[in-house]
Order: C-alpha cells, then sequence, then structure tokens
C-alpha cells in the first residue's frame, strides 16, 4: 500500500477493521501492569461489583489503537503523529470473550496554516462489540504530511 | 487507607505521584502488541522520524494510570467508574528513560441529578517527566458512590 499523505483524505470516508477477540488472560494481564483495579483484574471481586470481569478502559483505547494500525487501510508517510482527542467515552464495559472492531469515519481534513508541509486529519472513532454495541467511541487529531508539491 | 465516597472529593484538591521510570523495551512491548508504527517500534527507523523511539500516547494514558491507582490516594468505595475524557492531549513525546509522575485536580464534585446513590467527579490529570514538561493532559470524569446517610 502507498503511502497516505494529507491530499488522501477526505470528509466522509469510513473504515471498517476485522474484529480482535479480547481474552480474560490479556484483560487481567493489562490491568496488573496499568489499572489494577478489582474490577479488572480480580474475576471473584468483580462478580459483585460489575457482573464479572471488565477491561480497564485504556485497554479498549490500545486495542483500538491495534485495529487502527494493523486494519490495512490507514499507511500515513512518516511524521505522522497522534495529538490527542477531543472526546472518549466507554459507554459500556467490554467483558472476556468480546469481539471488537473499529469503524472510522474521517470528519475533517485541514491544512496546517503555518506549516505548508502538514495537515490535521480528525476522525470518529467507534468500537463496537460482537453484538453491535458501542464500547468506546472518541474524536481524535492526527498531524499528516502533505504530498509534495 | 478507608474507602473514598463522593463526599470526599472537593474541587481543588491536589495530589501528586511518585515517578516511574519508562523503558526501551516497555515501549516497544505495548507498541508491537498496540500500536506497531515505526517510531514506536524501531529505533533504528525512529532515529530519522522523532528523532529516536517515543511511546506510543496510549502507553503514555496506561502508565499515568497506574501512577493514579497505585499512588495511594485513591480508593475509591466499589462501584466508582472511568466515564471517559473530554480532551487528551500529548504535547511533548515521551522517550526511553523518561520518568513520568502524575499531578491530579479535582475540578467538579457533582452528585447525580436521577441517582442519589453517586455522583460525577471531574479530574485533570497531568503526567510530567522528569523536566517537568507536560507529556500528557487530560480531564476525565469518574463515577464515584455517595456514603450512606
Amino acid at each position: 500500500m502507498d503511502y497516505q499523505y494529507l491530499e488522501d483524505f477526505h470528509p466522509g470516508q469510513m473504515y471498517e477493521s476485522t474484529p480482535v477477540t479480547v481474552t480474560e488472560a490479556e484483560i487481567i494481564e493489562f490491568a496488573i501492569k496499568y489499572d489494577p483495579q478489582p474490577m479488572h483484574v480480580d474475576p471473584v471481586a468483580a462478580q459483585t461489583i460489575t457482573g464479572g470481569l471488565i477491561a480497564s478502559g485504556w485497554h479498549t483505547a490500545a486495542l483500538t489503537m491495534n485495529r487502527f494500525i494493523t486494519a490495512g487501510f490507514y499507511n500515513p508517510a512518516p511524521g505522522a503523529l497522534g495529538l490527542g482527542c477531543e472526546s472518549l467515552k466507554w459507554p459500556k464495559p467490554v467483558r472476556p470473550g468480546d469481539q471488537l472492531r473499529l469503524r472510522l469515519e474521517v470528519l475533517t481534513v485541514r491544512p496546517s496554516a503555518t506549516r505548508p508541509d502538514r495537515g490535521v486529519i480528525t476522525n470518529r472513532f467507534t468500537t463496537l462489540n460482537q453484538h453491535n454495541e458501542t464500547v468506546q467511541e472518541m474524536i481524535t487529531s492526527v498531524m499528516i504530511s502533505r504530498r509534495k508539491a
């Protein structure tokens, strides 16, 4: 796949990834390192707190990034860099065995006012489970290189 | 440490964690799983792209969560749950050897209008490196149980 430049992105473009299955072992492994709360690391304690183990929201975010980078529809020229999110929500929990896929919609494409070699795209990243429920939604900004004239 | 309830949080409360050191091995291990872009997984390629390896922003977010949960100043009653972020920015890169600490400020504390047993606090999480540069800033919302009357 050729490198993508700012000129290759357009508002309304949509992509959808294949799913990845979340395992109980991975939920616990991630959370022990980064988010060791009982509902993420202890299946017995989680039973009374959240009706069973749920993934850290940061794990869901990381798995969403995995879908984005490895799905095959994103291959920006070197220099592309995530700048952050305008919003990030976890409306439903992620549980062991869930199959998560990413739906991406390009919202805006804007050349930089001060740097002629780059611009910023904003995207809506929706992470869906196997029941088509939204488990994460975020609006992201990514800096992308422009094609040389 | 006793459980914390909504009544224990007040706007203006500030906490700061001890630092955690980020290693090159951990940057690469995280990024291979979740964000396999050259500047996160390939020290040689990263040299020309970002002047050396930089951590995935999602790794910085996860390490920030680690500081929050393990610092000893946050011990909410069961039922507390992160709802998401209003904003999340990565103004500076994180590099191998950096020492990251979390500075937390409680911004608002609001009982739920519809559920008398809970409420929502918003916080500013600032992740600082050893040079006191901000490498991540986010505004988060967390649901917290109220103390029983």
